[in-house]
């Protein structure tokens, strides 16, 4: 009210830094692939489970988000009781905190997914978005790998399901105790220094090898002259972890595809740059330096059953393959851990031809659950990033190819309460046969307005009934579409009438069916165009 | 990893204050649902849109939360540029600044809907969430009320299409001009007073009539002493609002539905408290109190032509009514209003027979875009409560009468990697062939469990394969379902070997046949069962 009383003070629109507001368009093409997703999900046998968009901050886990990535944080406000809420920034500590609330009621191994906003308090920056969507599906209670395999068998079902081909995907698996026993092989004991070495191998994307070897040296100086520390190896010990390095971005993208090249002996730097994709000997060459070591050795023995786990169920090395250069960011893993990788090129915004990369991946987390219990609770999951998948699927047209059809519109020609309530019936006759319809609302007087209005908005067709028609009992049904083909651009109300658009009366008993006729007709019309 | 090293620390988990966590059953109900309703919304020729959870503080409008419930505020941080942000707590607020931030990109009319979280910092409180679900459609561009009675017929549609049955629901609709008549006609003119007034009003499902008089004169003192002031009316002009005070809640149930009776003069109070479902004849009543003013006759016009476009569209008073009594709590509604109100009755946590009541409303605000804008903008648009919508839909048993088919379970009798590999094989061919299918991930060693895990899930069908079976390339497949009722609880191993369940033994390459076999003579028995 009060705006109306005082002088109108004109506020400003604007989206909040790092929002985006969703057009039509992807809201359909999210619906339609979450739809696809879910199929799957469900016929593995998970159920969903939702939990709210706040969490208290203490379940959230302080040491979740990078240490050294300050900005990385969330968004927390302080509850009336003083509480501190924070939004969730991914779907697994919300998960974690709600099987241990449960615990009692649920039923283990509990196998469920769900889709949904996270948030994240950092910088945006172009495509970094601070609310986004990820889908996850997580197994509680589930101790042995077969757990972890059915994930990867389940991100690679779903990747076919969405119409990815096999060849353009694939999912890449290693264990985090491989590289513990890379950790124990150079005797690295000390748990910073792991995590600075895990971190440097995070890297990759970020600043590449040259980048990722000096981060486990001495550190890194950017150009701006700020300096991180390294990991304090020394270059024996950097030997040892080159194989384990590699990341596929770093791989010319003629070389990244399935290339089985049989290692002999210890590899040699050179050798690991081509290692990316070698997954099916990477077993056996991880084996040669961490073999001896305990984590090592449980590690690949997990490895190797997962690997027979696969093969058993047709899941050869194009769909899913062990690759020991998969590092996981997260420090929650502790055991098996797997990306999807789209393996297929796109243009990146330098022009450059390069692997799209991954749209998801996870892991086991046996310590998440179990913070909140006196137990120990094995748990195993992985995360789909939404929109980045949706980029991938609009990249391989996959997506949104049948596109709503806009709605027919019964366009007003005469403004008295008899003539509207005609129009209106026309319009619920139409909707009640199914057919999208809608009566123009805006101002009928300029009809100039409503034939933007139709072509702009793509109305397949347009009914008109003037007071002539009204009298006889008919009306004008015009084909866009077809009209549009004979007339070029339709500008204004003249060119319109000029226009030898496609047209017929009919009596008003005959509207549905005729309009019904029309639309199978374009239909049609799409059909034999997307043939052609 | 901090957790690991040093003393674990057992964290509480626990949802946040006023916050739930969504069950399966309640999610495929929703998805349901909203499914039903957005077809019905696409067909009317609406389009998705939606906004994220945040919004600028200063673009939600600070008079909107009302004012004499304080705790009805929002969530709100600072960002790090020091601007303060909050969760969106209606879906309207986010569409004007979408509207007004795009203004020049969008084709007015424009017609959209969406579904979404909204987020109240209020006091949560039995059934009072601090985070639910709306589902909206909007209409901005469009002055005339033709917009507005589709919206009407929108709703009414949409009931049915959820299975609630003519009759089960109506939808009533009143004009904001109407009321204002009323404040003409009793002389009230100060801003202040008027919404003392309309929140008066809007008080009758809180406190009834008789609190409703109270606060429309002196004012009201509830039993803890605390005392509201009133709007301040003479007895002379609270008898002229009287007509337009009643709520359905207050009306017993035998005369709350589509009882039409004839006024005749002016009505006494008696008369208003019968007035409720008066619908079609309430027009006229109203006419004679507020037909002399300019807003009242304004609203009485916007009604009538609302009146004739339902009647041409055959939507008589059984689904949209015409209602003077109707008040929308909002200030911000400028012409029609209307609500969905569910008129079956149920039984009320005080074993009561009660009507159900609102599932949502809307109306016309042409204010709400302007507030960005140089120019008036006009709209209008409705909201549905998901979750209070759902639970009428639970109560009429609309919904999740399809439930979802729990997986059949591949159990596990030896562990070792061959067999292992052939579990794992079973399950993924019965996935491949569609069919719901798990192995089982606990710890397989206690069969027992194993057969818990698959009593309680409810699973159809187990798959068993013991060393001999393997030997043969042999499967056992039991109908748990067949063997639920023949051998009624299966509370363990023994009583499980024990009981005549029905089982099968199969070659390994049937089991994909069978397995179909055995669930489609289940869907039929349920099938069977529902008809008796």
């Amino acid at each position: 009210m009060s705006d109306k009383r005082q002088k109108p003070q004109k506020l400003k629109a604007r989206l909040p830094r790092g929002f985006v507001d969703r057009t039509s368009a992807d809201i359909h093409a999210t619906n339609e692939m979450i739809e696809k997703i879910r199929e799957v999900y469900e016929r593995y046998g998970f159920d969903p489970v939702e939990t709210p968009m706040f969490e208290y901050t203490d379940a959230l886990g302080k040491f979740l988000p990078d240490a050294d990535r300050p900005n990385e944080g969330v968004f927390s406000l302080q509850d009336d009781d003083d509480q501190w809420m924070s939004l969730r920034y991914d779907l697994t500590a919300p998960l974690a905190r709600h099987v241990a609330e449960n615990f009692n009621e649920i039923q283990l191994p509990y196998r469920t997914y769900r889709a949904g906003y996270v948030f994240r308090n950092e910088k945006p920056g172009p495509g970094r978005f601070r609310q986004f969507m990820q889908f996850d599906a997580d197994t509680v209670g589930a101790a042995g790998v077969q757990a972890d395999a059915e994930m990867c068998m389940m991100m690679a079902d779903t990747m076919e399901a969405l119409g990815i081909k096999r060849g353009d995907y694939v999912i890449r698996v290693n264990n985090r105790k491989v590289l513990d026993g890379v950790m124990e092989a150079i005797g690295v004991d000390d748990p910073t220094q792991k995590l600075a070495v895990l971190r440097a191998l995070d890297k990759h994307d970020k600043f590449g090898t040259e980048g990722v070897l000096l981060l486990l040296g001495d550190g890194r100086t950017d150009e701006s002259g700020d300096r991180t520390k390294g990991a304090g190896l020394n270059s024996e010990q950097i030997k040892l972890i080159i194989p384990f390095l590699a990341g596929s971005t770093m791989v010319p993208a003629d070389q990244s595809r399935s290339r089985v090249r049989p290692l002999v002996g210890r590899p040699s730097k050179e050798d690991s740059i081509l290692w990316v994709d070698n997954s099916w000997n990477s077993i056996e060459a991880a084996r040669l330096i961490v073999g001896a070591t305990p984590s090592g050795a449980a590690g690949i023995e997990e490895l190797e059953l997962m690997l027979n786990l696969f093969e058993q169920s047709g899941y050869g090395p194009d769909r899913i393959a062990i690759n020991t250069t998969i590092i996981r960011g997260l420090e929650y893993y502790t055991g098996p851990v797997f990306e999807a990788e789209l393996t297929f090129d796109v243009t990146n915004e330098k022009g450059e031809e390069v692997v799209f990369g991954s749209v998801g991946g996870g892991g086991r987390y046996d310590g998440l659950v179990s913070r909140f219990m006196g137990q120990p609770v094995p748990a195993t999951g992985f995360s789909i990033g939404v929109s980045r998948l949706m980029t991938a699927l609009k990249n391989l047209g996959k997506l949104g190819r049948d596109e709503a059809v806009a709605p027919v519109l019964v366009t007003v020609m005469d403004g008295d309460v008899e003539s509207m309530g005609r129009y209106q019936r026309f319009t619920q006759d139409l909707r009640n046969a199914g057919i999208r319809a809608e009566m123009y609302q805006g101002n009928w007087k300029k009809f100039g307005n409503q034939l933007k209005y139709a072509d702009r908005r793509g109305c397949p067709i347009a009914i008109i009934q003037g007071g002539d028609e009204r009298a006889e009992g008919v009306v004008q049904i015009k084909d866009l579409i077809e009209g549009k083909r004979l007339s070029g651009e339709i500008e204004d109300n003249a060119a319109w009438r000029e226009a030898r658009v496609a047209q017929e009366t009919v009596p008003e008993a005959e509207l549905v069916a005729k309009v019904r006729e029309i639309l199978a007709a374009q239909a049609e019309d799409r059909r034999r165009a997307k043939d052609a």
